[in-house]
């Protein structure tokens, strides 16, 4: 294991307090956790939006806390939960009275900690919330057992929007679930990970072949294929989106060009011309495209693509700024 | 290899192409040659900034394409210099009647062709043009032979607020100029990286070993060292740059770690806290920390740290607000 780190055990803590030093103007911990991160400002009657999750995604979970996303987040060790005393801690620093969103992946840790944590911050602190969860990544077959991948990117854009526009918790909610309903995901490897603790890659894999239907979590995927041309990788991700998300001729969207960790920029680009020959070609146009690493399993090579339906309020609260510090935008 | 391409011989024209697409608003290109790249609104009275070099750098150099820092960029193949015409082609383009700032690392090819180039704009076109060589990189002993590496960043920030503020050539040069003797760079790798035309690693090296004093070029370090923790090879990092870079207790410097390429955000971060105490532990403090991919060697692992000398002229410019596809940056 080649990582650049001073020990597996101390990862994660050492890796966020680098995120609090260079960032000490907009992030800040409750508890003395460092793993209930908040951002520094609460603003005053706006609902307040958490999310959570394992490390080792950066910049998702904790990246998008900021002016127009979220405003907490419980971080695990490397691909697990954080605690539900992390996501209460956060929960009661962020509420100002508006009420509390949870945006969350659908893995089983994660929704039970988030429930325990909803249940104590109404019962110990009367704090209203609610949850959302998302289910983007089409790899799985039955829709209710879908992990939520890069397109949770999306959910935390819109909800932090509307949440900006000083929108009530049930709007905020009604957004959000619209956006995590509007957004499908597949994702393809090239190559695994290596969690810290563990010391060595989670699968192997030969030169000549690549995952597809890869999470974030290191895991191989559905199936193996062989590994082929960008054109031949994208087309065939391309289609197992677009037969999960019926799209009428003349719909817009928005695309993520997502890389999980190792893969080039020049790659993620490469890929993006045949993304776009698949929507154009559709007959579908494309409000706007990001391309970057949005939701990365650490060192792991691969792409995810996201394609995001918009309707005119969707595509509204996307196109609004946001300022974080993994993650800026001006207006759209 | 296991990149997603369509073919190596392809590679720039269809990274570029699909750069093309996803940023249709603000670049653009001049004489059909997808290399000669520019931002789509020349500003008039404003002095020009065009860089150029290699591909395989992303967002180094085209990147930084757009508001509040650079104008146009000669692309060239992966490692390689643009040609003299690209770069001509750009000059021209870009050129309002107050001149052009050539920005460049200290390569041979870089040199031969932007030099070629500023003859021709001036004998052909009678555009005055200036030119700054960055030569950051602290790994070679004698600083006329040195790289121009992720200090790049720093000298097109600056040089390209101080175009935006309309200042003249001969100023924006003298900030170049400045901000180029400002900045000190070190760089180390765990692995190499693979030329799509080449189709194998351009060096060897194994698990328990680190390449000290590595470019951007997927090239091996100054030395071969023993891989160690985090906190041991930036600590090795910093005596490099600092030994080279006298500065005074009390100085304020900007950082960079910048990721080479495949090593993930959570290590670079983790990375910073040694940064942090090694600038601070000396008494200097530090103005702002830039962390992520900055100039990279495609999926080369490692890092490099790059410090940054301001005095209020450079400190103002910086912090001033830049919005590029691939860099953004609210007023600091």
């Amino acid at each position: 294991m080649k990582k650049i780190i001073d020990s597996p055990e101390s990862y994660v803590n050492d890796m966020l307090r680098g995120i609090y030093i260079a960032h000490p103007d907009t992030l800040s911990y409750v508890n003395s956790d460092l793993r209930a991160m908040i951002r520094k400002q609460v603003i005053p009657s706006k609902v307040g939006i958490a999310t959570g999750g394992g490390s080792g995604h950066l910049p998702l979970f904790l990246g998008y806390i900021g002016d127009g996303m979220v405003d907490g987040c419980g971080v695990g060790e490397v691909f697990q939960s954080s605690s539900a005393q992390q996501i209460l801690s956060v929960t009661k620093a962020i509420d100002s009275g508006a009420g509390v969103l949870y945006v969350l992946g659908n893995y089983g840790g994660d929704k039970l900690n988030f429930e325990l944590s909803a249940e104590m911050a109404s019962t110990e602190s009367s704090i209203r919330t609610a949850t959302v969860i998302v289910k983007d990544d089409v790899a799985t077959t039955n829709p209710d057992n879908r992990r939520g991948v890069a397109g949770i990117f999306f959910v935390c854009k819109c909800a932090g929007a509307a949440a900006a526009e000083m929108m009530g918790l049930d709007e905020v909610t009604r957004i959000a679930k619209k956006a995590a309903d509007s957004v499908r995901t597949i994702g393809i490897a090239l190559s695994s990970c290596t969690i810290p603790r563990v010391g060595h890659p989670s699968f192997e894999i030969g030169d000549d072949e690549m995952e597809i239907g890869t999470g974030i979590h290191g895991e191989p995927g559905v199936y193996r294929g062989q590994f082929t041309t960008a054109k031949k990788i994208v087309e065939e991700m391309m289609d197992l989106i677009l037969k999960d998300m019926p799209l009428s001729k003349g719909s817009e969207v928005a695309v993520l060009v997502n890389g999980l960790g190792s893969t080039p920029l020049e790659e993620q680009y490469l890929a993006y011309n045949h993304v776009h020959t698949a929507l154009t070609g559709r007959g579908l146009s494309i409000f706007h495209a990001y391309i970057g690493e949005f939701a990365t399993s650490m060192e792991m090579a691969g792409i995810s693509i996201s394609v995001f339906n918009l309707d005119s309020e969707l595509k509204y609260l996307l196109s609004k700024p946001a300022k974080t510090p993994f993650f800026s935008q001006a207006q759209l």
